[in-house]
């Protein structure tokens, strides 16, 4: 096999390896399998991110950004094979690729249907609810965010070569920010590979994305306020990183994800005939020896109550001891290499630390290894440690040892359980296998500041659960303390790192401008044809049509009340009524009002307006009395495409009475078809 | 009058000021008026915040911890003519006072009401929506908010000695955290007295809140991860204080609020007889002026179109030159003096740097003062200073003159005018003075990621507006960049960085524990009665009852459609419903269905549900069909007091059909009289 020359994306040129490079070893035979490394121009990086990435996407909206982040994904998803063969040589098995590949992949898809369900397409965002700044309704707030107008530059970790880029990637592109990339070294050829085919994809435009296989040279210190690091990696590295003079001064965003010693533990309710005894087991062998125990999200500490102490480490171990270790490309072989001989030496040392406080239970120095010319790979033996005194102990919740190590620990009580999940100073995830809800809460009360994830599972979840050490592309990913404090995914919530929320205020006409949608008080125009007779793209934020009145009757109330059955006392009984701390005397079914207003508003004819979805924030903020007259207004507010032939529009309804009071607003979801060219 | 000698509140007991002390001045004589300094015993004050305050804390709902926020607010409302009388020795007038003793209660009573308004009963804070992680639903996820377990150590500005250290505790008080107040020595003895009332006072658990008068000697050494510093003051001194090597390797949240360049923007529109000019001439004069210029979010750089620096520089200068200044006592005195001798050494420093790029068109060196014995006071003139060239300047956009100092500067075109508000390298708040609604938005996307708040204003806000440099409790406070990165405020978003955002996963069951709402698929408890003939405090999460089935026919629909005149064609022809993308044939109204599902599920006899008060996130999954039968479930999902003698009940409601489909699905909102007791 010939060695691989990596090379670099700088601004729209592909740049190959130098004199500078560094040799990368295959982690199964420990040969040369590529070099990597070269200097870059990287004020031509930025200056290219700046002035063409970043200009180009936020020219975007949050919908196109979307449709092309689907459009890599599909190309991407065509083309993984040759990315489970890369893998191989970073010691992965096919499953520990999946999940590095699809999980990536997978990414892409789930961000981009959810930026098409809840985003506007718009490039501004609006943020949270207006607020009335004044009486009057003259001047308001509202929030929006708006795309960082930098560079995000992303430092990658090597155990997730094409998750640890695309699961960055996404929420920045749809951020509207361009970005750096900077794979680790150990595992750079994967991304290099992955990069090369999002380029030839063509989705996104010139200058969304460039890559560094290599250093980073001066690239730091050229960050001004508008950029955005982003890394993943060991706390010792974040920790160079984010002390980096420039980035302080600047106060440039760090977003980190570092080390984490991330806990499971077992619930006081579990006895070991239960269901929970078995996921619990099941959870702890996958997540240290899935990846060869090289995730972030891995199980370190195994915390459970003292009396099961035994029988997990039997279980336990009984899993262990049927797992293959070897070349991963072998049939049968469940668990490949660490990814490099420098990752094989640190989680021997770290391993080594934690056993002079634990002893070890499972493992051995001299695994039994599967395939040819392993000999030099770098293979290790699942390890698992019993520490009986982890109040005393310290390395255990402090040492991680990136591999397939993981440490028991008993606990006496819920409260024990909790302050040892706390000792780690802050993770990633940790998890808690229990069918007790009351179990759950506290550990959630207890523990939840402590950590980014909280993995609940039982015998209802266990069929549908996605694994203590599954990152959700919907759920943040990042934690406090120790874990780098950072947040990272989260379905839109990870796409507003990428941009600055800003309050804004003025009035309704400069609310409604600015944010795209109709505020109340804004400028109407008044619809030229019944707004339900316009097709999805004809309709305008802000038109308009008024309807009413109608008289409610006593008669209508009544009427109602039988048809329905709702005799609600406050609509029947004039003493009952007149009774509460809200009403006068009898007053008209809140439904009616809506019915009636839909009676007044509505279009008959058949047309685009193809169905009413739903309903939002409705207030009934006045009673109608009988013999109150009621109009409603019907404004186009908010206009969201789909992509399937109809769009969804929010139209703002206000019923108002004879004074002119608002008796009810809220928000009517429709579907309306769109044009057919 | 005899020299104050601070104190600082350390672990439940006042410490007065020791050898250690430095003096502090009269703003207005130059007389030493305090003494201020100790050696304080910082490991202590952290024990008491983290095992007394912070655990109290926790231990109260976030109803409880607004309603003790509107005791302490009403409590300092009395008494709050002691701190106008204290703010004259800082040089402030009763104008200037106002703004910080009444800014910092109205906050407290802004974000209580918020609070109670918003917040659950509870001690767990839901975030975002429910997310379906399995297609079967019994796997779940959702954002959880707890609070962070450690102290928040608050380091405040000179500027506002009140407000200043209102503003941050009251989101940190209602986030379950206690605080460290460390106030800026010049004015601490302001602060002081209204925390000696905050103590007196007793609204808040014992390790609330304590104080610190003088320096933090090694307190930062010493925090971790669950603490969490606050900052507010200069670039210099915040760069100092985050570069702190502990802070930095434990990940210990540090929020800035530093300096600020702010830009306010006269619209391409606006011409001299406009209303608009007269309300941007307002707008500066009052920004250079009150507080002597002494606000982060004062107007540094006046940005106007090239042809009207003229007329601005006419009507401003003609304004300023009526601010009469001096002893901020006396009647008539409209501008007092800056806080200190150093500070006015520090603005003339500035100044002078602006004036080396730009000509000082306003001011004087030795400006006429009011008042007897004021020599020695640090009075400064309001200046105005022009600079034509801004392309090319540099200290303009960089030298924050803390003080009544202005630079305006023209431009050529808008793109030109966002160029120049985004040369501030990040502010915190921006302003632009346009009629023009296109204006608003063309500077809100070209402008938005480099300022926390736009402020636009024009003649139809310009009575309700609340001034371009006042932050609002309900809106962010803080800016990227040069601003320090930061975010404070903005109703309830300000609450979360004192709590920890975790995703939790899980079954329904674990997932209602959690957050203590019932989450559809969680089990339901049959209610015993009817639950509309509850009070508010005996209706228990998950109590449900279920009614039906009611067969929906033809002849209800056409007596519907009749009856309300909604007779829309997908209710009413046969065939053009049968087009629609989304039904078969004709279908029942949404609204029936509503109505028909409210005759099912309401309990028609007086008694403690009082309204129908509106309904949320309604949602039609399922067209329903001639001869269709629905049936429904109600059920209680989550409880909100009101502390009026009732509180708000949210119900899950769910309509599904013959086959166990939902059809619709929303929120049900109703107030429910409490108990007499």
């Amino acid at each position: 096999m010939s060695i691989m020359e990596l090379r670099s994306f700088v601004a729209g040129e592909w740049h190959g390896a130098d004199g500078s490079a560094r040799d990368i070893r295959s982690a199964v035979t420990g040969e040369v399998i590529a070099r990597a490394g070269a200097k870059l121009d990287y004020q031509a990086m930025l200056d290219e991110g700046r002035e063409r990435g970043s200009p180009s996407l936020r020219a975007m909206t949050f919908h196109e950004r979307a449709a092309a982040l689907k459009a890599l994904a599909l190309y991407l998803s065509e083309r993984k094979d040759r990315l489970y063969d890369l893998s191989l040589l970073a010691g992965s098995t096919r499953g520990d690729a999946m999940i590095d590949v699809d999980g990536g992949i997978g990414t892409l898809f789930a961000l981009s249907s959810k930026a098409r369900r809840t985003l506007p397409d718009d490039v501004v965002l609006p943020d949270g609810e207006l607020e009335m700044l004044s009486r009057d309704g003259t001047f308001l707030g509202h929030h929006i965010y708006t795309s960082r107008q930098g560079v995000a530059v992303h430092i990658n970790a090597f155990n997730f070569p094409v998750w640890g880029m695309l699961e960055k990637l996404a929420p920045t592109l749809l951020g509207g920010m361009s970005a750096i990339v900077k794979p680790a070294t150990a595992t750079a050829y994967i991304t290099e590979a992955c990069f090369q085919m999002m380029i030839e994809c063509g989705a996104f435009p010139d200058g969304s994305f460039q890559l560094i296989t290599g250093g980073t040279g001066d690239l730091l210190d050229r960050l001004d306020a508008s950029d955005l690091v982003s890394f993943t990696g060991s706390a010792e590295t974040a920790l160079m990183l984010r002390s980096n003079s420039n980035l302080m001064a600047r106060s440039v965003p760090f977003i980190a994800e570092q080390d984490s010693l991330n806990a499971s533990v077992l619930g006081p309710d579990v006895t070991t005939d239960a269901l929970e005894f078995d996921l619990f087991v099941k959870e702890v062998v996958r997540e240290m020896t899935a990846k060869a125990g090289q995730k972030c999200t891995a199980i370190r500490r195994v915390i459970a109550p003292a009396g099961m102490v035994d029988p997990l480490v039997d279980a336990i171990s009984a899993k262990l001891s049927k797992i293959a270790i070897g070349d991963p490309a072998l049939e049968g072989v469940r668990m490949g290499a660490l990814a490099s001989a420098d990752q094989k030496k640190d989680v021997l040392e770290k391993a080594a630390m934690i056993g002079s406080e634990a002893k070890r239970v499972f493992g051995t120095d001299d695994p039994e290894l599967h395939g040819d010319g392993v000999e030099n790979g770098a293979f290790v033996s699942p390890m698992l440690y019993r520490c009986d005194s982890p109040d005393a102990a310290n390395k255990v919740h402090e040492a991680e040892a990136f591999g397939p190590v993981s440490t028991i620990m008993p606990y006496r009580d819920l409260d024990h359980a909790v302050s040892l999940m706390n000792r780690g100073k802050g993770s990633l995830v940790a998890s808690l296998i229990t069918h007790d809800p009351t179990v759950a809460r506290r550990v959630a009360i207890g523990a939840g500041a402590w950590h980014g994830r909280l993995y609940m599972n039982d015998r209802d979840s266990m069929k549908a659960s996605t694994g203590h050490g599954s990152p959700l592309p919907l759920l943040v990913h990042g934690g406090p303390g120790r874990a780098g404090g950072g947040e990272e995914l989260g379905g839109m919530r990870g796409v507003k790192h990428y941009m600055q929320r800003t309050a804004v205020q003025g009035s309704p006409d400069m609310i409604a401008a600015v944010t795209g949608q109709y505020v109340p008080g804004a400028a109407k125009t008044d619809a030229d044809v019944h707004p339900f007779a316009k097709k999805f793209e004809d309709l305008r934020i802000g038109e308009s049509i008024t309807a009413g009145p109608r008289t409610i009757t006593k008669e209508d109330v009544e009427h109602f009340a039988e048809f329905t059955g709702d005799t609600f006392y406050a609509h029947m009984n004039e003493e009952a009524a007149k009774a509460s701390p809200f009403f006068d005397g009898r007053v008209a079914h809140g439904y009616l009002l809506l019915a009636f207003a839909a009676g007044l508003f509505v279009h008959p004819d058949p047309g685009p307006t193809l169905a009413n979805t739903g309903l939002s924030d409705l207030r009934f903020t006045k009673p109608v009395y009988f013999g109150e007259a009621i109009s409603v207004s019907l404004t186009v507010k908010e206009k969201r495409p789909t992509g399937k032939g109809y769009g969804e529009v929010l139209w703002h309804v206000g019923i108002t009475d004879s004074e002119g009071d608002q008796v009810a607003g809220y928000t009517l979801h429709t579907m309306n078809a769109s044009r057919e060219d």
